[in-house]
């Protein structure tokens, strides 16, 4: 059985942060997906890497977001899937431009990223790849956020800030 | 909106196994699976647990197999899907057993495992449970194993030996 | 054997940082050394914990400096041995203040410190107090700092900025 | 100031031990050891490596016993310290071999080992090696056990198996 070809965009955001001892300060490093990415055991999908950015996602502009959805529309023409790392803050900014711009794409479009950099401990980096890394394969074509063991359909998926985790637009946090 | 409630099986294996420092030997433990899935974020099921055996699946009876797919049935009348967490060795056993007896499920039935103990730093256990409680959730009913980024449905997966992961019967080792 | 009795004086530094999910920054929490001391088997000492302060070293004032140079000297009086967790940035002006307050003491005091938080996968944390704790064990009465792998004695200890680490002053940097 | 060149003899034991995911034993890898190194920050000393045998120390020869001390004893001549990492359960027999073989040697000769592998999420390994690379930089010359966080000089030492450390012989479990 062929493993499926899924375009993997990487953005930035937390999921990738780094702990600068010099400056004692966190800042974004591009290999650490692919730390991550080696650490797991992948017989499902053949990953082909696109590293658009290295943004904390508060700092992308309009124009950004407009990039990246415009690259996961093309790529979704010529993968099987399309998995977009981004930082959790303006993700459903991109989520929504998706929907905007390309409706119901060919293939499933799954975003992810983490609330705690993958270089802690305790970090949710891992899950959250994991779990899009399966998604991707199972999912119907959409736009689909998939973190903390969970996936919300775009549109109307939201980050609740308290809770640090996504929710469907207008539910209470529980 | 609601977390779904999935029932989850523990029958021992691999996953579980812990070392005995006075002995130099692995040994199954069942408070393993709790320290893992209190490790994961999990938004998206409530987890009720049915400590049902405790076993490395080679040791497992004819009777075992069968008993794990009746209670699996049973659960799966009460609860929106249910996770067998089983040995490798003879996963598959099980996977066939649930398939005979009950042929389609109501909800999905998904069994998961591992090569390398949760207790070892290059485990792939955690891998292998958060990407069964994501595709627990997502997956058509239907009886599966989920495991390495990638999920084979039954009748007809079966563990790949050399390669230490499943695969559909008849596939060629890649 | 009775284990010795060992003063652990935490003042904050990098060692103990946290990450604060919600604001992306690292700040100091005070558990974090007591996760450290249950994750080492510790034969020889037995531990008696003064909760001092919790700073980021930077942020000490001259009077700070001192009164943790005379609570080490108070504890020294008491105690078989004397170790203070700090913050590595100002790490030798308590060193230095403990010699011109104490001279020789009765007992060894040991500093250490981290370049790397605990909660980062690639911490110094474990290791500068492991040997802080088998340092103070075995050194002659006097003012020491022990990290990474190498013990110094105060006066003449300094931080070289550019590598991260403690050096003799004077000492150019490998 | 230049480092410390100190010899490290490796012998096998559990310390070093990995994990067969397709036969799911445990047993002995050379290379351990230097990952291991490689996760510490090594300012004080420069390791001479001397890989003279891999084995369970349950294992060993009356032969083995005698060419670890001997090869020590020579290592000693040529080096600012030796380090054996050394299987527990007859650590003690070549502790005691060294002191009839050298009674004094010139530097100091610093036996370690653990009772959890490295690859073990809880393993004592780590802890282990890092106190006996300082303890050998500080010690008088002689010969030594450094493990949890104690150094015992031979001859005396011995391992109290219920508890899984060294103590002085004679000296009760507590």
């Amino acid at each position: 059985m062929a493993k499926l070809r899924i375009a993997l965009i990487s953005t930035g955001g937390t999921i990738e942060k780094t702990y600068d001892e010099l400056r004692g300060v966190l800042h974004n490093e591009i290999h650490v997906l692919d730390v991550m990415l080696a650490s797991l055991q992948l017989e499902g999908v053949e990953i082909v890497r696109e590293r658009l950015m290295n943004k904390d996602s508060l700092e992308m502009s309009d124009g950004d977001h407009t990039l990246i959805a415009e690259t996961a529309g093309s790529l979704a023409g010529i993968h099987e899937g399309v998995l977009i790392v981004h930082g959790t803050d303006t993700l459903e900014v991109t989520g929504e431009r998706l929907v905007t711009l390309l409706a119901t794409p060919r293939v499933p479009i799954v975003l992810t990223g983490a609330m705690r950099p993958y270089v802690m401990r305790n970090t949710d980096a891992l899950q959250n790849l994991t779990e899009a890394l399966l998604a991707v394969q199972i999912l119907d074509p959409g736009i689909y956020v998939a973190m903390h063991n969970k996936v919300l359909r775009f549109p109307g998926a939201t980050k609740q800030r308290t809770k640090g985790t996504f929710v469907r637009s207008g539910d209470k946090p529980t």
